[in-house]
């Protein structure tokens, strides 16, 4: 292991990935269960698949078509078939109820939560993998499985804590847009031209009304000097699709009286508005009122296959974000009807929706609520000849519900204490040779050591160290320290 | 999306993954949870790393090198620098570890639980993609550490309901078989040589004495006649390996008495027992005998990084596999003590030890204990209008702590039955538009329903139907299907 240095590999992350730490993932978990907690109290159960499908499988549905890879990570298997990382989770499960479609209960009603990984252009705040979880409903047309999805929604949401008031769900439905161009004159066969319509229309948040508006029209170039091509509408197109979708334009549509106005005589846009109307007469007679859970013509959602009703939750309130700055966070879960995706495999169209909470966002934006573990207690080792005698007294505590270790470094005491330090640890344990032969054991109080110790700055250090110490028989050792820690409380 | 069979993806899995249903994926959380809560409570906190690390760093240590991607899915990132998936969870600590040395406690003491991935020739139940659950202690040299992820392993397989004796935890220590390899006169630089034979002897438990003895040799054609090269010793350097570490050889090395017999005078066979020495007397005066955690030097593991005592933890009883065999399912957890996987990227030795627990494995030895979700009702709906009431009753359901779902699909009320009987729900709600003037609800008792209609196998089924359901007050609906919950327990 001597190699010369320039042999040697650089201890670095790739780009757009990160490593975790302990209060992040307790708090996900946490995240997890709760979210869990109400799925499974709706009846959806569990299933998990691959990270890897084959790419042909995985289809190519993703908004950002641009990159070369289309956003996924691929590899050649040995045997030459093309595999990719999942980008979501519901591709995946297209392809397990194609497979499975005679075994499984219809309708079939399934969450499930992993890693995903989209290889986009990593950025501050953006990753390349990130936790979803997704509830999906797949066999029913009807407008109750929609409603369903939604309520799961808002329960999930107010089970993590935040009031209502705090956050907002939108649907609206892609056959209106549809209708709307349908009006503006573009045909519904035309379908690349209203993926790009639908991507620019996404990307509202990001660009603003002008890059939309831009991406309607001719084309947009970014400030890298990259040239997107837009959806070539005329004047009057734009215009048309720009009142329908962007909030504050005073012909925006809010309610199902105006939009049905925006899509006139269109047949498929009456057909969404109507699913619309169905979707919350349910949800209303459900005691899910316009509180919780609102038209919005203008969430689109960017992914290809959808093919109704869409939906989006955001939060509503500002969060105060890493730099310490208030953000309105948006977009948190989001989901809609895609009903052909099955039919991809099959050829058979299976109705199916579902819905997708980023969880990774969602605790980004809730951060302030993490989890703490228990407060932590460090046996030290005063002779390392008796290391099994701080071992015996880390495991009757643990045995009392305590959490504690023994010290298994290298180090003196001074490094002990340094290290409990940095464990954050309440109380340091120590046995010295003398104590032993009395019977006895020193209970170090680290917190108040450390408040001693700072609030009479001129005290020298020895006394704070003593005041905050006790010596106690070996045989109170669990119960001396449970009162410490109820004290602490 | 009536576009030609031929052009339609294929609904299948990439060779060597699978799908996980709802039993697993509950078992899996449990164990894990069990896992975690021993973990924190001696005092190791989470970390989690990303899927992907860059080639280099994450080194290749994986036993089966003959593959052409060295075990491991790998792709170029778009600038073109390789990217691998973790193959275990050891390497990515030690990248982490490397780059962030300054702001770390020392020892520093982690644990991780996730997906790993190997590149490997898939097979029956071999998979491509399985959970490990790794601890691990950096920055300490000190035989305590090593002691302490042992016990910790004990603690962790008898909180998951291993009976002691059920599991044994083997350890060994790479230095005693250099130190047979110097009494054999093999050089401790001939890396590559060495690195064969430890590859060879991990094989035991697949090729037998024989495929082993033949790859210590010349080498060994397996059954597709692929050629492995072996380590090229003479017969009695054969012989001295085989002895030491083939169980039911009559020399075999049981005790430290007899591995210093084996070993002579090599110097790093001696420090080799030197250290199970004290991680043995570390173990005997915490309480941790023989009948858990013994020597034996028959344990290798066939991974290159370790530099010191080995461990694995084997399940002693036969457990019956899905096909309802009895197996002996032989190691479901392993590590050891690599003290030069940090200095790969700094120069800078830093001792280390970890323990990982195959939890696929494990949780496939231990099957039986699934978990199952609380019973569940499934709400019918009479008339599609009426939704919405439907929904409320599985609501109140909800919130009384039931498990309940109203039916979301479109069929009739037979289809509902046989949804809620697919679905193994134990009553269904039907509110027809007769009970609901006159403000009652029908409940019916599926698990008795079906047990009636086959005890007498004569009487029609309305009739078991009838004698399983009863039609109660509307109000009355939670407490009466509470009531029947109760009973059926």
């Amino acid at each position: 292991m001597n190699s010369p240095k320039q042999s040697r590999p650089k201890a670095r992350l790739p780009r757009g990935f990160r490593d975790r730490g302990a209060a992040e993932i307790m708090a996900e978990q946490k995240m997890l269960a709760v979210i869990r907690a109400v799925y499974e109290s709706y009846g959806f159960e569990p299933l998990e698949t691959p990270a890897f499908e084959y790419t042909d499988a995985l289809g190519k549905f993703l908004p950002d078509v641009d990159r070369p890879n289309d956003g996924v990570f691929s590899l050649k298997d040995d045997d030459e078939q093309w595999m990719s990382l999942r980008y979501d989770l519901t591709a995946p499960l297209a392809r397990h109820v194609a497979a499975n479609f005679q075994n499984l209960p219809k309708p079939f009603r399934r969450y499930q939560t992993g890693t995903v990984w989209r290889n986009e252009k990593p950025g501050p705040g953006r990753y390349r993998e990130f936790t979803q979880f997704d509830a999906d409903t797949v066999g029913s047309a009807s407008a109750s499985a929609d409603a369903e999805l939604l309520m799961m929604l808002c329960d999930t949401l107010e089970a993590l804590g935040l009031r209502r008031g705090a956050y907002i769900v939108k649907i609206s439905n892609r056959k209106l847009l549809d209708g709307v161009l349908e009006v503006a004159g573009i045909a519904a066969e035309e379908r690349d031209r209203r993926g790009t319509v639908l991507r620019a229309i996404d990307k509202l948040d990001r660009l603003g009304e002008g890059g939309v508006a831009a991406l309607l029209g001719p084309g947009r170039k970014d400030d890298s000097g990259d040239f997107t091509k837009g959806a070539n509408l005329d004047v009057q197109q734009i215009n048309r699709v720009m009142a329908f979708v962007i909030p504050g334009t005073e012909k925006r549509a809010d309610t199902l009286d105006e939009i049905r106005w925006a899509i006139q005589e269109s047949s498929i846009g009456q057909a969404g508005v109507e699913e619309l109307r169905q979707i919350r007469s349910i949800l209303l007679s459900s005691g899910y009122a316009e509180d919780r859970i609102e038209i919005d013509t203008g969430v689109v959602r960017g992914l290809d296959y959808y093919t109704g009703p869409v939906w989006e939750g955001q939060l509503t309130q500002p969060v105060t974000n890493e730099a310490g700055e208030e953000v309105v966070f948006g977009s948190i879960a989001s989901g809609g009807r895609y009903d052909d995706l099955v039919a991809r495999f099959t050829g058979q169209r299976v109705p199916a929706a579902g819905i997708s909470i980023g969880v990774s966002r969602l605790l980004s934006a809730l951060h302030g609520k993490t989890v703490s573990l228990p407060p932590l207690v460090v046996v030290t080792v005063f002779d390392k000849a008796e290391a099994a005698a701080s071992f015996a007294m880390a495991q009757e505590l643990r045995a009392a519900g305590i959490r504690a270790e023994a010290y298994v470094g290298n180090g003196k005491m001074g490094d002990q204490f340094k290290y409990a330090d940095k464990r954050g640890a309440v109380i340091a344990v120590i046995e010295g040779g003398d104590e032993r032969a009395r019977g006895e054991v020193t209970l170090k109080d680290l917190a108040l050591g450390a408040e001693l110790a700072k609030s009479v700055e001129s005290r020298a250090e020895w006394v704070a160290n003593r005041e905050a110490q006790k010596s106690v028989p070996r045989a109170q050792l669990v119960a001396e320290i449970q009162a410490m820690l109820k004290g602490s409380r």
